[in-house]
């Protein structure tokens, strides 16, 4: 519990300061696994020393779920009167922290609890978040090295060793390893805004990637919008949702994507590791598939609802950041897409379009889709091009910003 | 964390089953400190067996209190929405269940933020208190053998030691040591209804108190109601909210008690000792009032209102009881007030009172006081006598029901 403990308060620091840039006087709200606890107390220290008004905390545990699923008589009653006290406190301006854990393991007997229970607390979920993006207070992510994670990225390692050498990795990805990570941000998020303005000012019609196996023109949405870093809340409060990030990102045009693309990652889904995609799009649709590894499950991700075969994100992350240059798979998206450029299949982002109508937005190129799954197709082999009005203008060379 | 694993899993039972009687369907709400999540685990399985239509743990964490009180700004801002929306849920028929663990040790420095952080906790839990009372939802309070509460048992004993045998004396208090201590719970309750009724009959004037150093009248509230064991709520269920219980207890006449006694166990206020106490009652007063050790406590316990030198209740408890006869003094009232025949000093029950307005249950002899604190006047050299048109009847001889 005490192994870096000085680097772990950093990193709640880092959490309160730029993740939420929590406001004095504000509510904190923390929803953490049991076993992050060391964590969830330098978080509480520094919420209030920031000026916090309360910091309560909704500690969550596996052994809770399973016990639902191994004997509850009906798995989906699930709680709802706590989710809307939640929401009710997120309207009226309380912040919201969550720490990551591991997701329970449920055996197969179970399957049918699990999809029961599973159902009706995406339900809740989905009205919360509903809710949440109405009231818009800021709100972050934060990782935690458990067990259970650290032997799944090092599985060649002992379990102590594993989760030392995660703990860092996580650290130097969120800059913890600069003297003063608060200022780091500061600049970073400084030029990832001026990365994503360039972008809006030149408002491509497509882009194009180049590289080892990749031939790919991907038009973009019109009306859309890059984004990238901090981003500000409806009550102008500007926090950095996801610590990590590295990628400014838009909506593709779901009916523009044409050619070919080789993933440079594995795709990580449901806890399994899909490898060696390739694919070929025309008009949007991803009409060839193959992987070398759990092809299956691809074709079965890609056909989970009619457009969950075509795009709904397009990022770009130079090769030269802290992820990237790691090396390793974190079999987590909150870090493995900022290793490299990626797309997403499935649903898009309002946010990273102009506003409009539904259809007014379908017309101009979002997706809607029950899947939203990013997939890693950058490399320091490869180059990306802006189209606008027939021109192409290289962007990036050898996976570094010209 | 895995040590007396069968036993907690029959605790927990026991919990779900007679401290709560929980019934199909039911929401149960669980209160408790972090440190005592291997029970949690257990009771969560017992009531999703029992037919729990959820189970929502709230964990509570000392050092977060302690983190509002060094950091804080202003340490009374607590939240609101949470005891709030608990409450609701009572309302619509959840239970809960309350696992004591131990109070943070708050340096002096902090002691003007913990009384601002008290008095607006104080507040809140009132509230919540107002409503419990006005739904009734089945509720029940456990204990947990924590290292520190062991060792102010035990301070002779190796913490580990101390730790055991605590478990062992709890265990061996709730009839554990029973093989079916469920069933015992049905009889031990059929007893002390039994025990009450008959109370009840009579319809005592006063109860006499004779022993070493004691000698004392106790008039009784005119529509006083002896209560004892299981609990029904408005909603009909019958729960154990104290596990242990072997009391069975009423309301004293305020202005009727008279003589002198002799407490047979130390008083624990504030975690702190007050042994020794003798006091002198005329018309209801603790007019002479001594111990022989902290007597200042015990002074400015009995002065914190105008009603706090005065009783509002009486309790016969067997000398044989299981805890009596363990001859520990456990300093927690829920063990310590059923080792033996005691009073209370401060505010009486209005559920040990036939209904009434305010100004009439006052009249006929109620206590109304900020305080009520338990001490232990009962022994195997006690006798108790019932008093009906002045004439004294024996109902307790050596300390056992006659």
């Amino acid at each position: 519990m005490n192994t870096f403990s000085s680097e772990k308060q950093r990193y709640a620091e880092l959490a309160v300061k730029v993740g939420l840039n929590l406001q004095e006087g504000q509510q904190l709200i923390i929803q953490a696994p049991l076993e992050t606890v060391d964590l969830v107390r330098f978080v509480t220290d520094e919420a209030y020393k920031a000026g916090a008004s309360d910091v309560t905390v909704f500690y969550q545990d596996n052994e809770s779920v399973l016990s639902r699923l191994r004997y509850a008589k009906d798995a989906s009653l699930v709680n709802q009167w706590l989710p809307a006290g939640i929401a009710q406190a997120f309207s009226e301006g309380a912040a919201r922290l969550v720490i990551l854990g591991d997701s329970p393991n449920i055996p197969d007997a179970l399957s049918s609890a699990r999809q029961a229970y599973s159902a009706a607390n995406m339900a809740v979920l989905t009205e919360l978040g509903t809710l949440l993006k109405k009231t818009a207070s800021n709100w972050s992510l934060l990782a935690y090295a458990t067990p259970q994670w650290a032997s799944s990225v090092f599985p060649d390692l002992e379990i102590d060793v594993a989760v030392d050498r995660l703990w860092r990795e996580i650290f130097a990805s969120v800059r913890l390893d600069k003297r003063d990570a608060v200022a780091e941000w500061d600049s970073h998020n400084q030029e990832l805004f001026a990365r994503a303005s360039f972008m809006n000012e030149r408002n491509f019609d497509a882009l194009i990637f180049s590289g080892p196996g990749t031939e790919l023109s991907v038009g973009l949405a019109e009306g859309h919008i890059w984004k990238g870093g901090a981003k500000q809340t409806l009550t102008g409060i500007r926090c950095n949702s996801n610590l990590p990030t590295e990628e400014i990102f838009t909506t593709p045009h779901s009916h523009k994507v044409n050619g070919f693309v080789r993933a440079t990652k594995p795709m990580v889904y449901q806890g399994k590791i899909i490898s060696g995609i390739q694919v070929r799009f025309e008009d949007g649709v991803a009409v060839d598939v193959s992987a070398d590894e759990n092809q299956s499950l691809l074709e079965e991700l890609l056909t989970a609802d009619a457009s969950a075969c075509r795009l709904g994100e397009v990022a770009l992350v130079p090769h030269s950041s802290p992820i990237s240059k790691s090396g390793i798979l974190f079999k987590n998206t909150l870090f493995d897409e900022n290793a490299s450029c990626h797309l997403a299949f499935g649903g898009s982002y309002n946010h990273c379009m102009k506003p409009g109508t539904e259809s007014d937005h379908l017309q101009r190129g979002a997706n809607r889709s029950i899947i939203h799954q990013d997939w890693m197709i950058g490399s320091g082999a490869m180059d990306v091009y802006g189209v606008k009005d027939d021109v192409k203008y290289l962007i990036m060379k050898n996976g570094e910003w010209v």
